[in-house]
């Protein structure tokens, strides 16, 4: 073809623009000054109370950033939190870990590497994850296990091997939750460190010197209380006193996700717009959007806001997280197989991503109104038997045990023929090791279905994970829209961050999310020279 | 199930909330003010000039908000463009204009519904639209064509039938691009109406009475010169002169999209952070993310920022939306079929929506280094020699003519066997009505593939349109974070806004979007009793 045809439309308009600066006569040219400007608050006359380091949010990224903060130096670090207890959402998180070239992977014998934890991401992430941030995460996470432990975090002895990973690399808190991180990281922050941690205090504003320059501090509401009846993200309570808290060396805004934020999740998708008793969120009630808001109202870049997660393993018998969600991800969907209770079959691979497979059960579930939960099948294999929940989800009558599958067929009015075919064709896969149905990936620790008891498990999604959220480097400093540079003294670590985990996070990515850049976060802010 | 299984963890955390209130000790409660507070400029000691209503941007929207608020009484309007020639993108846009039950509809006997135009929309959309806002383009849409014929505009005599839409709905102007629309709108606005347009001169903040009131002005640099070498969406220029603006009744942004900002689009997607030079668009230089960074610094709610449209149906031939883009719209994708050269087979359904069309393409393309572009082919067939751009493609070497399929394949080095069974069997589905390979939809106007000569274009996908903007109301109020409610004296229309399109926007929706929301904002900002 004729390089003739490439007149280009960016040299036409060179054309006009030259066009146009001749007919609008004479003018300034000035480049490389700021234009656009940001609007923080400007500092305050007085300030209340004055610190090294602020980090806003107790849960594992605000936990790490403390800890960093005092080891390196910081003197004065104070971690806010608006809610009444201390932890956040990490607390009922679901303390799960995924590192790369771990003791336990060494010791099961299970090659990993870097790339392969990038790739596992990157493929769950429709490939828009900002690369750097999760490179970092993988690298400087895979000591992460043992830097938890030494705090007094206490893992199970074996690996998980959860849905979009291609081997097993996840620890599992002997809690099965993020409380069995979050109290231990609060305990050795606070009482070896000395670290001060307030909560009932909200952040309302950042505070940027001369309105435009580095971040100063932060205006909070002191005894602040949070409402849990609000059915708007807890907009417009100006409970507690007002005040400034100077920061002489930055501002950490580990502050979550915005998951039971029905205003701000239902303007990126309007499926998600109902209140959380009508559409529930595995989130804690204070997993709002206000102080991304406040971020992007100082000039932070949104990064995947209308990526919005809901995790497939949730029980519909029972409210959040729950007590069914690990004992689905450890066994269920592991060792189990899920089915639709018309047909009796499978519909998915029970491991692949979670966006994948929330897609599929909510083509199950149909209408909510009048719903056809699926359900997951599991028998008495060791691995189910380990499960840590499995004996708080029988008492809860989450998790139901039948003697044989005619019964669980009875149960739940399947077709019973069906299903029996179907648990037969999964298990000539398992003792194959290829799962010629859907493609789940079989490892050795898996057994056909067939030792009785039954477990059988309902499931249905629930709003889990909000990717979205400010841009950082990876420093972990928050980028201007206006000037595309760090905002010097303001750093965000966590879910309050967009762009590692793209348009979906893999399961047991988020602790060392947090983890990682909490740790970064906290040491760059002691060690700035500010 | 059991119902003492429905322990709810928000039962629990209102208990601990209530401790948390205990333990804090006394403290204010004060529901229902505002909290957290937008940091727009405030009003300046004085006004440069005075208006009734500002409007930023001069495409389709803000020319239909400019007329609109003339004909609704307001008597000062300008509007106002940072480029030195007015337009934006529209003018180079295709001039396509979707509407359900217009006169062409009925004349060619075309069945048709708001209900159908909703459904194809939500199809495309995966069904995260504000349905609000696309039910107001769709009802409210319905006068469009003759709206625009009234002001001298002027339509080809049939319809298209585009990529996604289950009926032929969509007007083209006799120009096949914008500027058919574009024009004769200014002259209508400045001639007949006696509106101001102002170019060269941008925005660069939005006044807010009080900090945090309504929106009262603007501030911009007068006799700005945009800078088309800028890497960086033109950030940092500061030419031209500030002023400020009063705007009495009302600012209506219609400021477009960010398709040629590699750094905001690259935040959304990192694998469309390169420059144009290296990833094309088809936007004009000055889409960049600007002015709706200001919206989010003054508290607008940010959606769907990370949904980026490429234009399945461009080429790699010439730069932009170039002339074989209408051409592949209305011919190639419609009258041909599209095959990757190695195999000669099809692989897509060449009517399917823009984001799995790009998706099926880059797949074939693979690395842009070294790409294998596909390539339709078409014959000379009615509806092929009808499309209005095929004589400047010929010209152009864009489109290419061969007397034989056989030396298409010569050509392009195709399996030459492969080829004509592909031809041959996608010419027995258009005879029999039903395209069993990708589900086309074939209506009467398609003809079978064989009356020579043919035609073919290399086809490659350009970055198109940015789904994402600003939450609206359907009186065109901007939506504020902090409060749920909108600013008062914010209006926006057209691609700055987001949410109509969802996850992606179905060819010829974008100009009756914004033809509709900018009548809606000119009307009511002039109407505005402030």
């Amino acid at each position: 073809m004729s390089n003739d045809s490439n007149s280009t439309r960016r040299d036409f308009l060179k054309k006009g623009a030259l066009a146009g600066v001749a007919a609008a006569g004479s003018m300034t040219l000035g480049f490389g000054t700021k234009n656009a400007s940001a609007r923080a608050l400007p500092t305050p006359e007085k300030w209340d109370a004055e610190y090294d380091v602020i980090i806003v949010g107790s849960g594992f990224a605000g936990l790490a950033a403390g800890i960093t903060a005092k080891e390196n130096g910081a003197e004065k670090v104070v971690i806010l939190d608006k809610m009444p207890v201390n932890g956040g959402n990490s607390i009922i998180n679901g303390g799960l870990l995924a590192v790369v070239n771990s003791k336990l992977q060494e010791k099961e014998g299970i090659e990993d590497s870097v790339e392969l934890y990038l790739k596992d991401l990157l493929d769950a992430g429709q490939d828009i994850n900002h690369k750097d941030l999760i490179k970092t995460v993988a690298t400087e996470g895979q000591d992460l296990a043992e830097w938890c432990s030494e705090k007094g975090v206490e893992w199970n002895p074996t690996l998980e091997h959860l849905g979009g990973h291609s081997v097993p690399r996840t620890y599992l808190t002997t809690v099965s939750s993020g409380s069995g991180i979050v109290r231990p990281l609060t305990t050795h922050y606070k009482d070896k460190l000395g670290g001060k941690l307030q909560t009932n205090t909200k952040l309302t504003g950042i505070v940027r010197e001369g309105n435009n320059g580095r971040v100063v501090g932060v205006r909070v509401r002191e005894g602040y209380s949070f409402d849990f009846d609000s059915t708007d993200g807890d907009r417009g309570n100006t409970s507690g006193t007002e005040k400034y808290y100077r920061a002489k060396k930055g501002v950490i805004m580990a502050t979550g996700g915005f998951s039971q934020d029905p205003f701000f999740r239902g303007a990126q998708d309007p499926n998600l717009a109902m209140p959380t008793d009508e559409l529930d969120s595995t989130n804690h009630a204070g997993a709002t959007a206000e102080a991304l808001e406040e971020m992007l109202r100082v000039g932070a870049v949104p990064v995947h806001l209308a990526w919005i997660q809901s995790g497939p393993w949730a029980s519909p018998n029972e409210s959040g997280f729950g007590v069914g969600s690990s004992y689905q991800i450890a066994a269920g969907f592991r060792y189990g197989i899920m089915v639709d209770t018309e047909t009796g079959k499978r519909f998915m691979n029970e491991l692949d991503d979670r966006r994948t497979r929330t897609m599929a059960m909510f083509d199950v579930i149909g209408d909510l109104e009048d719903p056809n939960y699926p359900i997951t099948i599991a028998d008495s294999q060791d691995g189910v038997m380990a499960a840590g929940t499995l004996e708080k989800c029988l008492e809860r009558d989450v998790v139901l045990k039948f003697d044989t599958l005619e019964a669980v067929a009875n149960h739940f009015n399947i077709p019973e023929e069906a299903l029996k075919e179907q648990v037969n064709e999964y298990n000539r896969y398992v003792k194959e090791g290829e799962d010629k149905q859907f493609g789940k990936p079989i490892d050795d620790g898996m057994k056909p279905i067939e030792k009785a008891p039954f477990y059988v498990m309902e499931g249905v999604p629930k709003v889990h994970h909000t990717m979205g959220g400010v841009m950082i480097n990876t420093e972990g400093l928050v980028i201007e829209t206006a000037t595309q540079k760090p905002i010097e003294g303001l750093y965000a670590a966590g879910e309050s961050v967009g762009g590692p985990h793209g348009a979906s996070r893999l399961g047991s990515c988020a602790i060392p999310d947090c983890l990682v850049f909490g740790r970064i976060c906290g040491r760059n802010a002691a060690r700035d020279k500010a």
